[in-house]
C-alpha cells in the first residue's frame, strides 16, 4: 500500500469529522429525566458533569491534534496507523463517559475512564515519535518536538496514575482529571516550558 | 500552545462539523409512536415543533457563526476557546429540545431551554468581543461589530427573561423563542438597524 | 445580514455533512433482532427495505444538490434559507423511514413518507425557482433549469399523489416511491428529457 | 444527469463523512453495563472487540478508498453509484457488528457480519473495475489497478467463504474476519505482491 500520496489535509478532515462526532454524540448519552423536577434533574448532574470534563479533553485532544499535523512533513503508514489508533481510543471516550458519569463512585467505573484517556496518550506519543523521526537534521525542530512529548508523556503517566488511585479513592482520579486539562491552560512558565 | 498557526478555514470546518451533527442528531429525539393513529401522532406533536424551532435556531446560529467567522483576523487562543465555549453550549441544544419537548408544559424544562440559548448567545458575545479587539484601528469594522454585538445582547437579554417567565407562564418563554428568530428576518430597518 | 459573502463551498460542505449524516443515522433505526434466529430476521426485513429505499432517495438528493450547487452564481439569503428548508425536510427522512418500514401496512405511516418525499421536493423547486431568476438574460441556462425543475415537479406531483393513495392501498403508493427514484436510472429520453 | 462536473474532491469530501460516522456511531452500540463489576464489563467483551474489528476493518477501508479515489480521473455516473453502491453496504457495518457481538455463537448472526463485507468487497470490485475502464492505453496503470483488484477478488472470496463456513464453525469465520485485515499489515511479499 503506497500511503505516501495521502496529503495531510485528508487526514485532518478525516480526523477532524471523527472528533467531531464524538463531541457531539456524547450530549445523546445526557437522557433527559423523566421528571421536569430539580431533584430528577440534580440526579443527570454527574453525567453532566462528565460530559463537560470529557468535552474539555476531547476539545484539547483535537487543538494538539491540529498543531501536531501541521508539523507533518510526509504522511507514512507509520503516521497513518497511529493516526487511527488515537482515534480507536478516542471513539471510546463517549463510553467511558457514560459509564464513569452513571457510577462516579465506582472505582471500577472511573478507572476506565483514566485508562481510555490514557491510552489515547498513548496515540499522541506515537504520533509525536513519527515527527520526531521525520525532523531528521532539523534539531530546532527536533528538541520542539522532544520538549512537548516530555509533556505529554508527563499527562500520560499522571492518567495512567489514576488507574489504581480510583480504587482507593475515585475523587484522587477525578482530581486529575480535571489537573491535567488545567496544565494546558496554565501559563507556560509554570509548567516548565 | 501557539494557536497562530489555525486557519480559519480549520475552525470553520469543525464547527460546521459539529453544527451539522447538532442539527441532525435532534432528529434521533423524534420517536416514531408506536401505534399508527392520528391521535399517537398528535402527541408527538410537540416534540416535531420543538425540533423545528430548535433546527431553526440553529440554523440561524450557523449563517451568523459563518458571518462571524468571515471576519477573524487571526485565530487566537482567545478566539478558539471562546468557539469551543459556544460549540458546548450548542452541543446541549438537542438534550434541552428533548426536554422542553416532553414537558412542555413544565416550567423548570422551558426554563432550561431559554438557559441554554441564553449561555449559546454568552458564546457569540465573547467571539464578537474578541473580534472588536482585532478590529484595531479600523473605526468602520469596529462599529460595525458593535452594532452587531448590540442586537446579539438584545437577544441575549431576553432569553435570560425566558427563565424567570416560564415560571409565570411558559408560554410567554415561547413567544421570547419564537421573536428572536423572527428578529432576525424582519425587515433590518425594524429591528433598529 | 449580508449573506452575499458566503461562498458554494461552505454550502456545499454543510450540507454534505448534513446529508452524510442523515444517510448514515438512518442504520441506528435498524435494531438487531433479540434472537438469532431467520424468522426474527425475516421481521427486520421491512424496515431494512425502508433503509434501502430512503437510501436510494437520499443518495439521489446528494447527487441532485451537487448539480444544483454548481450552477449557483451568488449566495443569496433567499438561496440560503431554500437550502436550510430543505435539508430541515431531510433531516424528518430517518423519522419517517423508521415509521413507514414499523408501520408499512398502515396508511397513515406510508402517507406520512409521502408527505415528507413531497416536501423535499418543493424544497429542491425553491432551490431551482431562485437558480432561474439567477439566470438572468442566459436563456439557454434558464432553459436547462426550466426543464430539470418540470421533471422535479412531475416528481412532486407523484409525491403528493402518493399521500392520499395510501388511504386506498399502501401497496399503490410504495409504486411511487419506486417509480420515482428509478426516474432517474431509466435513459433520459424515456422520460422526454 | 450529467455527471461529469463532479470533482473527486466532492466525492471524497462525501465518503469520507460518511465513513467517519460509521466508525464513530458503532460505538454507541457499547451500552455501559448496568453494573459496575468486572463481571458485567467481561459481558460486554464480545461487543467490545466485534467493535474494534470493525474500527480496524473500516479504517483498512478508509485508507483504501482514499488510494482509489487518487487514481479516479473523471467522475462518471457509474463510478458516482458504485462508490454509493459501496458507502450502502458500510453504512450496514455498525448493525451487522452489533448483531455479531450479542450473537457472536450463532452462525446466522456471524454469517450475516461475513455477508456484508463481502457485499463491501463487491463494492470496491465495481469501483476498481471502473478505474480499469478509465486507464485506457496506460497499459502501467491498468495492470496495477489488476493487481490490486486480485487481492481485493481473494479477500471478497474469503468473506463469501466466512458465511457457509459460520454453520459449521464461528471461529472459523472469525479466523478469516482476523486474517483479512492482517493481510493488509504483512509485508507486501508475502501475499504475493
Amino acid at each position: 500500500m503506497p500511503h505516501s500520496e495521502m496529503t495531510t489535509g485528508r487526514l485532518e478532515a478525516f480526523s477532524d469529522g471523527v472528533i467531531a462526532i464524538i463531541i457531539t454524540i456524547m450530549v445523546l448519552e445526557l437522557r433527559a429525566p423523566a421528571q421536569p423536577t430539580f431533584p430528577a434533574l440534580v440526579k443527570v448532574a454527574p453525567v453532566f458533569i462528565s460530559y463537560a470534563l470529557s468535552f474539555l479533553v476531547a476539545a484539547i485532544m483535537w487543538v494538539n491534534h491540529h498543531h501536531l499535523v501541521h508539523a507533518v512533513r510526509s504522511v507514512t503508514a507509520r503516521l497513518l496507523w497511529s493516526n487511527l489508533y488515537l482515534l480507536f481510543w478516542m471513539s471510546l471516550i463517549p463510553f467511558v463517559t457514560d459509564y464513569a458519569g452513571k457510577n462516579y463512585r465506582e472505582p471500577m467505573a472511573v478507572a476506565l475512564y483514566g485508562l481510555d484517556l490514557f491510552m489515547c496518550s498513548t496515540g499522541y506519543y506515537l504520533l509525536r515519535l513519527e515527527l520526531i523521526r521525520q525532523s531528521g537534521h532539523d534539531s530546532a525542530l527536533r528538541e520542539h518536538h522532544e520538549r512537548i512529548n516530555r509533556k505529554g508523556a508527563f499527562a500520560a503517566a499522571l492518567y495512567l496514575l489514576s488507574v489504581p488511585l480510583a480504587y482507593a479513592s475515585v475523587y484522587a482520579s477525578f482530581f486529575i482529571f480535571v489537573l491535567v486539562p488545567a496544565m494546558y491552560f496554565l501559563p507556560e512558565k509554570l509548567v516548565g516550558e
